[in-house]
């Protein structure tokens, strides 16, 4: 097995054991990026000699964390001193940041290696896409907005990327690439250092190839304080949450909900079906509006300076094109804070919901890096999520299904879903 | 009239009318520094040179906004490529970001010059304070955590400066130095670039030497969409809102208040006294809640990277050092929520509430900046504020009263602060 196969979890504790150094994983990544990464285009930026040098430091240095040694990629949403970073803008072409985002310092000082950019959407949302492929298929989209975070991990060519979801831009990519993703509570890790597009819902993430890996990137990011205790799936309580938007998933999600829901019951877990609240209704409209409403502020700069250059899907956010009333958005921020409550109240009795992650397969053609539609509610609610690549749909593509909690049940979580991917996830 | 005792509004005339240029208005302020700030010590970092060069490209352009021409300070939270940025910490000594934050970005795409950084708290939170006095008497703080902001335009160093406020340090300085402050509503002004605390809360502000200041730089930074037509003050349905912390205000504060309302009754407008709302009763303690709980997050890269040069006050926040538990968190943040709704409703009969900015006068000293009692709930009502240089208390020093108005109010209140200031405002 080359090292670059293996996963964070994995390589870290090789690492820590003494036998794969940093240096030699970072070597096998950078070969696998080699190979591979002029068909797949996940890689915005890499400086092979500078990933090696930290690496070098790395097997210098005592554990730091968890990911100790182990490379990450970085979207290019995140600003790295020592790479450009370019949000897919071409305002941006070029651009150095001087100093690391929040999260990439956090890294660093825990011991992880950056290994180099990968590709986005232009400025997360509207715009230019990104070259990238689905490694699955190269001729079907990896999602997006995290293009390269789903497909560079996907691919084995670094164990673990960051990310950003607004909407759905995390684990969308990592449902059609067929990877782990998460994206944590709102809050807990800063935003310092990204290309900020709404303050109300931009949430930093991740993918790795186990549900482990996850766990350990919750832990040197600072969303947890310790590893999860494993959660039996025996006796646990799963909710099936089919979502206000059922039939908008097509069937390969709808089969892998049933079927994921079949698994863990016949594994012992008490599956129960959770039926729509109320305010779930309207939720997805309510999340989009406040996004497109709060990206009125995130691009006025651009708008201003460099209005050639923006696409046209910002500039009619800043304008207001849609002709938003205050009474709408005080309508859609207290709707959403309202939902927050009802969820709470309404998961009491259970330990996670399985909730489809995407409508479906990775769609064909990467000139549209599909539909939010399951993600929304989640990002608005400010709420964990985690997504197991657990199926695969007709044309042999994965699709994933989502556990999700309250906020600030992210521990919780992570232990319920290291036994759940026991369960649903073949590997 | 010496140019730099100009309000920005005034400046901004005599600009558009060719009465006035922008390097001379510029060279004027600098000169005032030049002459004032060895005492005041508001600048942590003046680049005479550029600034004029940039005036002068003001004076060569159109008009681009209602500042054109008029230079602004910035709070060191908040990025510039041209100018150095230390948030008063000494990790970042010498440190100059490549790119200037979406703030600074609109305010040189809309014509302003940026004549310097003004000093902070060190994070805008704990830690060092700044060699700032209070230009009404120097020996006493000019308030925190955007000290700078309050001193140098209160001390005609320059028309208008930005802040940041995450509790109460933007209204807080501008208050105790006699000056106009507003807080916007959240989430319209991009907090890209500035150095985050709480993506819940963090907004950054704006202070000036006249109510229409105030309305020109809301417009410049897109927090409105024009000027606020002038809205009389007979008829004006004001709320006398005296908080739930009344017992906490001073002597001074509590006759500002009566002051202010007798005044505004005098003057036509519909004066009533509103209770307080239950919600309201526990609202400061759940902001400071979610002030310190996301301060985990916002100072982990320095906790790990310079432990050493990080204070006490934000490795205990990363540490979690208070305890604070899930239960308590969700509670805050809802709680938070909910009264951002009963604010809604309990203000609908009103056009205003007057309201204390402060618990009184400037503390004497420099050691503590005075305390944010009358701002944390605002804050965590993410809706707007302005503070009036209304009174003065024992000392001779500046006493101001706060409008408020529930969230996207910010043209509205804008409008009614313009003839408020005519009733209670002696220039």
């Amino acid at each position: 097995m080359e090292p670059f196969e293996l996963t964070a979890s994995q390589a870290a504790e090789r690492i820590a054991a003494g036998t794969l150094t940093s240096e030699a994983l970072t070597r096998s990544c950078l070969e696998r990026i080699a190979a591979r990464d002029p068909k797949v285009k996940a890689w915005a930026h890499v400086n092979p000699e500078q990933a090696i040098a930290e690496a070098r430091q790395r097997d210098r240095s005592d554990a730091l964390g968890p990911l100790h040694g182990v490379p990450v990629g970085i979207k290019d949403m995140i600003d790295t001193a020592d790479l450009p970073t370019e949000y897919n803008s071409p305002i941006y072409e070029g651009f150095r940041p001087a100093r690391d985002a929040a999260c990439v310092a956090v890294l660093r000082g825990s011991g992880a290696v950056i290994l180099g950019k990968v590709t986005t959407v232009e400025f997360a949302s509207h715009g230019r896409k990104p070259p990238t492929g689905n490694p699955r298929n190269l001729e079907h989209t990896p999602g997006g907005s995290s293009s390269g975070t789903g497909a560079s991990v996907a691919d084995h060519m670094v164990p673990m990327a960051l990310g950003t979801q607004t909407g759905g831009s995390l684990i969308r990519p990592a449902s059609f690439c067929g990877i782990f993703g998460m994206k944590p509570t709102f809050g807990l890790i800063s935003i310092e250092g990204i290309k900020v597009y709404d303050q109300s819902l931009d949430t930093i993430g991740y993918v790795g190839r186990s549900a482990e890996d996850l766990a350990r990137m919750s832990v040197t990011l600072g969303v947890t304080e310790q590893l999860p205790e494993s959660r039996p799936i025996e006796g646990a309580r799963i909710g099936v949450f089919r979502t206000q938007h059922w039939d908008d998933a097509e069937a390969a999600t709808q089969q892998a909900i049933e079927d994921a829901a079949a698994q863990l019951s016949a594994a012992g877990a008490v599956v129960s079906d959770v039926g729509v609240p109320d305010v779930f209704k309207s939720l997805t409209e309510m999340q989009d509006r406040v996004m497109h409403w709060e990206g009125r502020g995130a691009y006025r700069a651009e708008y201003l300076l460099h209005y050639d250059d923006l696409a046209k899907g910002f500039r009619d956010e800043v304008e207001n094109a849609t002709g938003r009333t205050r009474r709408q958005m005080i309508e859609a921020y207290d709707h959403v804070a309202h939902a927050r409550v009802v969820f709470e109240s309404a998961f009491s009795e259970y330990d996670a919901w399985l909730t489809p992650s995407v409508p479906g397969e990775a769609p064909r053609g990467l000139a549209a890096s599909g539909l939010a539609t399951f993600n929304r509610m989640w990002t608005a609610l400010h709420c964990p999520c985690i997504t197991l690549p657990s199926h695969h749909g007709p044309n042999g593509l994965p699709v994933g299904v989502q556990l999700v909690a309250p906020r600030l049940s992210d521990e919780g979580l992570l232990g319920l879903a290291e036994t759940a991917a026991k369960v649903l996830v073949r590997s």
